[in-house]
C-alpha cells in the first residue's frame, strides 16, 4: 500500500537522521548562529504541539554576557550540590563536563509561563503536561539545529527558583532548560555519558510492554 | 561559512517539513501498520535524549481490543469530567473530537517507569526531567511517523491512577501518554483546536524575551 501522505526518500532520511544523530553537546567552538538560522530553529520549537493549544514555551535569549556569567554560576554551584548528592559516584561525576555555557554562541533559556491554571483542556489529572509540551519544542529545536549542523545541550543542573529570580520570571513561571546551542569541532558518536562509561544504554525491547506492565528492572 | 555538519538540503527540508506539518490527530482511516515501521517510529523514539541517560520511558502496545475498548472507556469517563470543569465552555468542548482510540490502526501508552529516584543526574533540583525526556520521546516518535506518512495524537484526558490500574502499573511508574498512531484521510491543514475555532495560536515574538523576563498576557 502506497502512502500519498508519505515524504520523499530523502525526507524521510533526514528525520531518521537528526533523530539519531542528535547528541546533547557540552563542548562547543566559537562563532555566532546566523539571526536567520536561529529564528529558524525557534520557529521549529514553536511549532511543537502543545496541550490545548496553551503554547506554554518562553525563550529568552541571553546577550549579556554579565547574565551568562551569572547563570554560569548558578550551574557550578548546583553541580557541587548534585556531585555531593551522588555520594560515591561523586568525583567520578565532577571528571564529567556538564555544560558548555561560557563557550556556545547562542543562549537560551526556555521555561514556563505564568497563569497555567487557566488551562484545563487535557490537564485537569495531568496539570504536568505543560511540561511535556516544552519539551516537545526543544526537542524541535534541538532537530532543527542538529540538521542545520549546529549542536545544542540541554542544561537542568540549576536551582530553578534562582534562576528564576535571576531572570525576573514572576511567581508562576518556571525556568526548566539552560540550552547551549552552537557550532561543534564534532558531534559525540555516542551519547557522551555512554563515552565517558557514566552509563550504559539499554535496548529498545527491554522497555516494550504488551497489554500489561512487566517488571523492566 | 560552510557547517560540514549540515545535512544537504533535501534532508534539511524534510526536518523542517516533519515539524511544520506534524498535527495532533483524532482521525483515522483502518489498517494495520507494517511491523518493519511501527518498529523504525519506536526506535527513534528510543533515541530521544534522557537526562543523566535514565531512559525513562515505557511503550506499552495495546493488541487487546477488550484493554482498547477499557482504556476508550476511561478515557470517555474524563472527558465528562474536563467537559464539566470547563464551565460555561462546556458544550463546545464536547463538541470536539478529542480521540481516535477505536479508529486508529496501532494503539500505545507511553509512561514513566518506576524506581526514578535512583536517578540524581540533572535531576536534584527539577526531578520532573524524567517526564520532559519521555515527551522528547514521544516527539521524535510523532515527527518519524509524519515523515512516514501516519498520524499520532496525543490523548492525555485520562485519570493516570486509573490506566495505571488497568494496565497493572506498579507504584512509581505513571502513564502519561495514550498514543493513537495510524493511517488517515488527510493532514488537518492547521492544528485541530485552530480549526474548530478553540483556540487561537499566538505567533512566536509574543513568547521571545531578552536576559529578563517580560510580562507575555
Amino acid at each position: 500500500m502506497t502512502n500519498e501522505f508519505a515524504f520523499s526518500d530523502p525526507e524521510i532520511a533526514g528525520v531518521y537522521r537528526a533523530i539519531h544523530q542528535r547528541r546533547d553537546m557540552r563542548h562547543f567552538r566559537p562563532g555566532k548562529i546566523k539571526t536567520e538560522i536561529l529564528h529558524k530553529l525557534l520557529d521549529a520549537a514553536h511549532h511543537a504541539p502543545s496541550v490545548g493549544l496553551m503554547q506554554p514555551w518562553r525563550f529568552i535569549r541571553i546577550t549579556s554576557d554579565t547574565v551568562r556569567k551569572s547563570i554560569y554560576d548558578l550551574v557550578q554551584e548546583e553541580r557541587t550540590l548534585t556531585a555531593h548528592a551522588l555520594g560515591e559516584r561523586e568525583s567520578e561525576f565532577l571528571r564529567l563536563k556538564v555544560e558548555g555555557i561560557l563557550q556556545c554562541g547562542e543562549l537560551l533559556v526556555a521555561g514556563l509561563c505564568d497563569h497555567r491554571e487557566r488551562f484545563i483542556f487535557g490537564r485537569r489529572t495531568l496539570p504536568e503536561m505543560d511540561l511535556a509540551s516544552v519539551a516537545c519544542a526543544i526537542q524541535n529545536l534541538w532537530l532543527a539545529a542538529r540538521a542545520e549542523g549546529l549542536g545544542m545541550g540541554w542544561v537542568s543542573i540549576f536551582d530553578p527558583v534562582k534562576l528564576a529570580k535571576l531572570l525576573n520570571m514572576p511567581a508562576g513561571a518556571k525556568p526548566i532548560a539552560i540550552l547551549c546551542l552552537g557550532y561543534v569541532d564534532e558531534f559525540y558518536k555516542n551519547p557522551m555519558l555512554v563515552e565517558e562509561g557514566w552509563a550504559k544504554e539499554r535496548p529498545l525491547p527491554e522497555l516494550m510492554m504488551e497489554n500489561t506492565w512487566i517488571d523492566t528492572e
